[in-house]
């Protein structure tokens, strides 16, 4: 901190004046690095979405028939009310399992290059007929999600409204579904958050300490790797380019992108992860085994930097990555269409 | 059916007015036995409830970490998209444990003389107090419900505005925690049910075939039972009463009111299920043993009433039952404050 309450006036203009240069030069370089969160977005794929696709979507969200039990909904995991993810270690599904990897936040989450830790979905459409299916989570099938949603007359119907060019007969199906879900997830962003302002040109929205954080977020190499519209989710990096952290944090079981590609190169390689709204969203990593914000930027600092980062400089960018909070999305709770007597049962 | 599509001019004109005068004679009996749902609710127990109890009851309500998990919410089994209930036989809870009851709508239960399926809670600030301590449904302490609420400081502001007379560092307790949940849970109601616009006058809100289930509702004998605001859950009668059903739908290890007052008469006594929005809340029975309303009915009718229903009276009754489908609660999802370094993990 720069000792401002002893300087004497002049010295006190001059400083506000070099202040003011040199907050815009850092935003300047900020603006070459990251976006702002658009207002809103009206398109996925270049195609737009309709009102009637959105809103079947958020129903499907929220809807706990899409799982075998009848009691896990895509908002089990990743909670609107909780920064789109749900806050434990590893997601907890069908039968109590525990799933192998934290859940990611949902929020903004089309703004990333693909979805899951390892990219292995092109898309949000593509990403959400996973974890309906994986017997670790939804433990559904498709066919039974078709049977389901086809047994509750009113679904049919906001099928039938919501994709208008599909035969009568096919308007519900599984791919339909994703689609619908993913209608509804685009919405689902957080604009307006203070570092977003900054980015816009208001020098006000982040303090002096926040602002230093930035600029270690930046020189120390952090935006190397978490950049762009969603500071992070755009790439993909080993983890522990320089250091492996413990076993705990990095299970040897799990070898992320290996997965995907089968390419000896992307053993423990995983996407950035983005951190939009990353205060939120504790605990930390794919492990989920880090609970404490300023712990996982130190972490982050010796395995990919090779920095000892000092405690200052570990809050000064935690301070700085609490302003990627954004203003979180607005959802009136949908009133889903009741079963029918055609319904398959909970198992 | 009344074939009136058959009659000549004068007698479609004279059936018209003959059945005004009977329809307004069935409303007027209706009228002793059941009342509208009041439009809104604002005061419990003599007291009002303030927006900022409603406020943080909601929040709450909608919480997973009231649970030892952090996954389970009070809207986990009384979800408020799907009747206020969890629709399925038992609830599942902590460690996927099945409960020994179907859930209960939270739906209007602030009309009910005394709340769970045995009436063991005389209120819903005494019921709210339950299922975060039973270990099968989310298997918390209070002690630990106290020390989360505590080491979250936007929680800890909202208490203290929530119960302004409260010692400052006594704001946030189980107690007050219990008398939040109520309040937010007194405005979970659902008024404006064709029945209601029945009951106040508007003679179109139910169809022939729904007046001809309420006429066979009250001539049966199912209004002995059924019957005030919520057409039940006022007083507790023996399951069983005319012939006990089958050990799938009466378990005998389950003997109902029993285990609260230790009286033999008592023995598979149960609260009259309140049978509001009861089309969206199947499974039916404490047991949640039954999946099809009509199948519901006709047991009602051997069980208590000793008659065997034919199917035209069974199918009148259903009808009828659909009309106490009433405007669900418009709720927007909470965000939920975040959680600190001092907030008890989950387990």
């Amino acid at each position: 901190m720069h000792p401002t309450h002893l300087l004497p006036l002049g010295g006190l203009l001059l400083f506000g004046c070099i202040s003011q240069v040199h907050a815009d030069a850092l935003r300047d370089q900020a603006n070459t690095m990251f976006k702002p969160i658009p207002d809103n977005v009206t398109e996925v794929r270049g195609h737009p979405i309709s009102a009637e696709q959105q809103e079947l979507g958020k129903q499907l969200f929220f809807d706990p028939r899409l799982s075998l039990s009848h009691i896990i909904s895509c908002n089990s995991c990743h909670n609107l009310g909780t920064g789109g993810a749900d806050n434990i270690p590893t997601s907890i599904g069908h039968g109590w399992q525990k799933g192998p990897r934290n859940s990611p936040t949902v929020l903004n989450s089309v703004f990333n290059v693909a979805q899951f830790w390892d990219g292995r979905a092109e898309d949000l459409q593509a990403q959400a007929k996973g974890p309906v299916q994986a017997s670790v989570e939804m433990s559904n099938t498709p066919d039974r999600v078709v049977k389901t949603l086809n047994s509750i007359p009113e679904y049919v119907e906001s099928f039938r409204k919501a994709f208008p060019k599909a035969d009568k007969d096919k308007a519900v199906s599984f791919d339909n579904m994703a689609l619908a879900l993913e209608a509804f997830e685009v919405t689902l962003t957080t604009p307006d958050a203070p570092f977003d302002r900054y980015l816009k040109g208001d020098d006000n929205a982040l303090t002096a300490e926040q602002k230093k954080g930035l600029e270690l977020f930046i020189s120390s190499g952090c935006a190397a790797c978490h950049n762009g519209v969603n500071v992070g989710g755009q790439a993909y990096f080993p983890f522990g380019l320089m250091q492996k952290p413990g076993a705990d944090v990095l299970p040897k079981g799990d070898k992320g992108r290996f997965a995907v590609t089968k390419t000896v190169s992307d053993e423990y390689v995983f996407r950035a992860a983005p951190l939009r709204n990353v205060a939120l969203t504790a605990p930390y990593f794919h492990s989920g085994q880090v609970w404490d914000l300023k712990e996982a930027v130190a972490i982050m600092g010796t395995s990919q930097l090779g920095k000892e980062l000092n405690e200052q400089e570990v809050a000064s960018i935690t301070d700085f990555l609490h302003t990627l909070t954004g203003r979180q999305p607005k959802v009136e709770l949908p009133i889903l269409p009741p079963s029918s007597d055609k319904t398959p049962l909970p198992e």
